[in-house]
């Protein structure tokens, strides 16, 4: 496999233009009916159909074909680190979405409270799906664990799901869950699949029988397992790979903490896009690159609602002018994955891509949408060619060979 | 990685076709204005046209989206060499760029003359830009260098610029350069990064200290720094991967040398296109596949002169007649990159790619150009994969597996 970033580190060079990535979470769509158009298509986007008009479209596939991305993948290939090389697991995952600062000597694990009966078999792998502020209350008391060694940290994410991290030296993160993922069975015992995880799943287990007494009188939620139990990917930052200052601008935790992952930094986004863009405009001269991220594309699509996936698309239409009027050098719209109202899930079909600048080839698109990107200049690519494509735009590449 | 030479070693057989390669170098190129038109799709091109109505259109990655190679990947990729895969030193391609005939035991180099003071630091490390005159004088006294157990070549190049090749047993091509990218310091010494480069880098220096001696009354061009030491690439040759008898017809020596790279049989080419096409006729008998390089396409855009590109592309399209009637079985027109006038540089643009042959599917196409090609019936491709093409068109291949 060639190393893109180590192609990309010998050939950037620093030139003082700006490059724009705005990410309309899960954008691509698909028609309720055969011949019908899409949400994206349905949607009235002067502003992106203009952009269109002078750049060039095309459809990028986040990972593989057929392969539908959770938002981890979908932004890291985005960001042109190949997902399928970096992988990051449910326990940093669910840590980064809560807005867990994690370093490179943390084990995140996600925890989920269960039930078990008299004979320690589960009966409940969700514990009755408790509230949220049961859950938190619980992972107050979990919070006071104490191991010798160690500093621990438990976190509440949503209802019976948890995060917990344990900080030390010499940690490795190559344990199997402990969620035997059915009930009438016993939780497992935390088990390290390599030598240099094997202090990692004795403080596992110290943590679980710690935890099995705190929370004794607790039932539904008596116990809890552990999954997804994974260190941080050994991970160049996005300055090492591009040198570029890169500013992310999301509102949501998953996003900040994806941004995070590749050493972004993450700026105070505010709560809605209008936000987003103040901040933009403010932090416009500190940085090289912004990452824009905005939810509710991906939401609607998640809730089956067409027609409030099309009214979030015409509002992240609606901000593109005060992109625009900072004149990047180049801009991008695009989507971390599909995400169609008619499947109300993440699906695998490439996502419309736009992308802006005075270098760009015209395609004769007249209209942003999936049926136009389908015929675009940039053709089908694979998303983590998508910063390359930004930084030869960017004026930021010398040439290849001589 | 896919071993696709060994693929195409198992698959090939011999039938007596013949296929022509067309370059037109740096042959895509952009509008001047959103919406316009780019250099090819100005040019009146009715036998490009013609050809591609017949054939099929598509549009070329040279190397990777966003990378804008230099003729020598460029090349290699056109030829079906990776081009991440097989690299080509600064100083064996400013070999090839005069015609020295390179071995497989010289290490070639890239000098470059520049002016020292007393205390020996670098004053001008382009010794004044001085006249291609005086480097050839100066490069004919460092020829008259002797080192025991080498041959050593000293060659002009252009004004300050010099290629020098030490011949000999046991020499590795893997040593620092001398140049130390600044002024205000003095040269480096030649330092090897491997054991066995260790012979090459004491030769370099005895170089340098015989070379600081004849040039001392030189002033401005008192000294020289040695850049892109390297050897030949181990690179297998055009005939054993193809089992092609290949002729290039190239004016430009950096072409017909990149030809030679791959062992293709470099024919006299005379100085115009006429005379390539003359050469062509009267070599048909004589060879499977023909390399023909037309350069000014390149240049004219590297001028930023979109209309002397225009002009050139038209004189490129006068050719075809010429090489329709000799009935090759497959014939492909394309180029190693982009050029835009507007850019006035190589570009990492995808290249429009047209290839004709009595295999082809029809895509629709009734002009030659980047739009058209952007739509075409060959998709976005990687150069790399162009002779695959060719091969299967020229029904050069068997089937794959049963």
């Amino acid at each position: 496999m060639t190393d893109t970033h180590a192609l990309i580190r010998d050939l950037r060079k620093e030139n003082g233009s700006k490059i724009v990535l705005l990410v309309g979470d899960g954008l691509g769509g698909l028609p309720l009916a055969p011949g019908g158009k899409t949400e994206l298509e349905t949607a009235k986007t002067p502003n992106l159909d203009a952009l269109a008009q002078r750049g060039t479209l095309g459809l990028s596939t986040p990972v593989l074909p057929g392969i539908a991305p959770g938002s981890g993948p979908g932004h890291l290939g985005l960001f042109g680190y190949d997902p399928l090389q970096f992988r990051i697991g449910r326990g940093v995952l669910e840590a980064l979405g809560i807005d867990f600062a994690l370093g490179p000597n943390d084990v995140a694990i996600r925890g989920n409270f269960c039930t078990i009966d008299a004979a320690g078999l589960i009966t409940d792998r969700r514990a009755g799906r408790i509230g949220s502020d049961i859950g938190a209350k619980l992972c107050t008391k979990l919070d006071t664990i104490k191991i010798p060694g160690v500093e621990v940290f438990v976190r509440p994410v949503k209802e019976y799901r948890l995060v917990i991290v344990f900080r030390g030296e010499g940690l490795g993160g190559n344990v199997e869950d402990t969620d035997p993922q059915a009930t009438g069975v016993a939780p497992l015992t935390a088990v390290a699949r390599t030598d240099c995880s094997k202090k990692t799943a004795e403080i596992a287990n110290e943590f679980l029988r710690q935890a099995r007494e705190i929370l004794k009188n607790d039932a539904p939620a008596n116990f809890l397992t552990l999954r997804g139990i994974d260190k941080l990917p050994g991970i160049p930052t996005f300055q090492e790979v591009y040198g570029l200052r890169a500013g992310a601008i999301a509102v949501y935790p998953m996003y900040r903490g994806l941004a995070r992952l590749v050493s972004m930094d993450v700026l105070d986004a505010g709560q809605t896009l209008s936000d987003q863009m103040a901040r933009l405009e403010a932090a416009w001269n500190d940085y090289d690159f912004f990452f824009i991220h905005f939810k509710y594309t991906d939401s609607t699509g998640e809730d089956g609602n067409f027609a409030a996936k099309v009214q979030r698309t015409e509002e992240l239409d609606s901000c593109i002018p005060r992109i625009t009027a900072l004149k990047p050098d180049v801009i991008i719209v695009t989507g971390d994955h599909s995400t169609p109202a008619k499947m109300k899930s993440h699906s695998w079909h490439p996502v419309p891509t736009l992308l802006a600048a005075d270098t760009c080839r015209f395609d004769s698109s007249t209209e942003f949408g999936e049926s136009a990107c389908a015929r675009g200049g940039l053709g089908h690519f694979e998303a983590k060619y998508l910063m390359m494509l930004a930084m030869a735009h960017a004026g930021r590449f010398d040439k290849y060979g001589a």
